[in-house]
């Protein structure tokens, strides 16, 4: 299985007009790791003092960031190009950001990848389209689909981060007690709960599903384990003082 | 399959400082679709003008949000909180949200989910931890893992939003030309262009498969066909011309 290379993604922003967003965008580029980072034809400036705000710990990107008059010049050493849209563009077919991550996966392994993200009022124009390989949508409430523009290109490497990652898994479960040790912790919850007179539903067989239904649903350690036994034990000690 | 139900999902900001964030909290909260947004103890006026200005056409969303003076009192009708953290910290296990997706997915069939994010500037504390069943970090580079607080929330829900379309696909391929209408169409073009000379390889062989090659990467419908067939016609008229 290959993963994708984010190394090979660039991120364009298609003449953004707002500071603030080109500043947040250069935050998302360095929060996920990507190097490339392009305008064209921006009504903002980059250095912008809400740009710089924005970008927080990322001004570097920002004083990395290139800018170029016009799509197509940004678009030279790229091979495949991905628009962004949330309009139904006639007779071009529209991809959800995960479902066009395995194709991206295996384009990113020997080419450049550029997503275009357009202006914040309009989005992409149809001659900004004419330039994409393919187009995608990120799924959304019909009702309010348009995202704001650092939020679209957060959303979309998040997904190719995640493609990037692989099937990774953030987390180990810790080493769980036995089954021995387990059992031994339950006849010793039953011995001490009947010491003080708890016996739920009347007999010995009831109360051990009903402690067993409880606990099982905790993945316990060993240490779980120990601070149970002493609680009985402290129970022990109590029931024997009276 | 059951597919994650939003409306038992909640969002809920831990002391927001910044008025911006919530209004482009407020607008992401629309964008998904999403009903419950709460502040706890905001820093920040949800009306003052930035908060407006950034939420964009979801200014309903903020005059609905719900304000609150403490967590406890903010979680009092949800049965399932998750804290979101980009910290490591001890002994708690965190996982990413596409992880716990099938989880959440499962648990709000029937109970209502608090997302809680914390502030800006330090994230949730340990007390606010204490109120959460489970915690979720956004994967991220390393160097650089914190996200915006809006950016944040908008990762997370477009994650629950995608477990909430369930596997659904947002295309369908167009019909396509049959095989039938595929091998007219080379054959057509085999003719026309050896009458301009154009034969690859210096046999028809080779030129077939070359041919082949170049238009099978291409998934052609019937209309596509037509104009392939249309320009071989009109190399056909040429060629008599000459």
């Amino acid at each position: 299985m290959h993963r994708l290379r984010l190394e090979n993604v660039g991120v364009i922003l298609v003449r953004p007009a707002i500071a603030g967003n080109i500043g947040a965008t250069a935050r998302v580029v360095k929060n996920f790791g990507l190097s490339s980072f392009i305008l064209v034809d921006p009504q903002a400036s980059p250095s912008h003092p809400e740009a710089i705000a924005r970008a927080s710990g990322a001004t570097d990107v920002l004083e990395r960031v290139i800018v170029y008059t016009d799509l197509e010049t940004a678009l030279t050493p790229f091979q495949y190009v991905v628009g962004t849209t949330c309009k139904k563009r006639y007779k071009k077919t529209r991809y959800f950001p995960r479902e066009i991550a395995p194709l991206l996966t295996a384009i990113s392994q020997q080419n450049k990848i550029a997503l275009l993200f357009g202006p914040e009022r309009t989005g992409l124009t149809n001659a900004d389209l004419y330039y994409c390989h393919t187009l995608i949508t990120i799924p959304t409430a019909p009702a309010h689909p348009s995202l704001n523009l650092s939020h679209a290109v957060a959303v979309v490497i998040y997904e190719l981060f995640c493609q990037a990652m692989g099937g990774g898994v953030s987390w180990s479960m810790p080493p769980l007690a036995t089954a021995a040790q387990l059992e031994a912790m339950y006849k010793h919850l039953m011995q001490s709960l009947s010491k003080i007179g708890f016996v739920l539903g009347g007999e010995n067989g009831h109360t051990y599903r009903v402690l067993k239904r409880l606990f099982s649903k905790i993945p316990l350690t060993e240490a779980d384990v120990r601070i149970i036994r002493g609680i009985c034990r402290q129970i022990d000690w109590f029931s024997q003082q009276k």
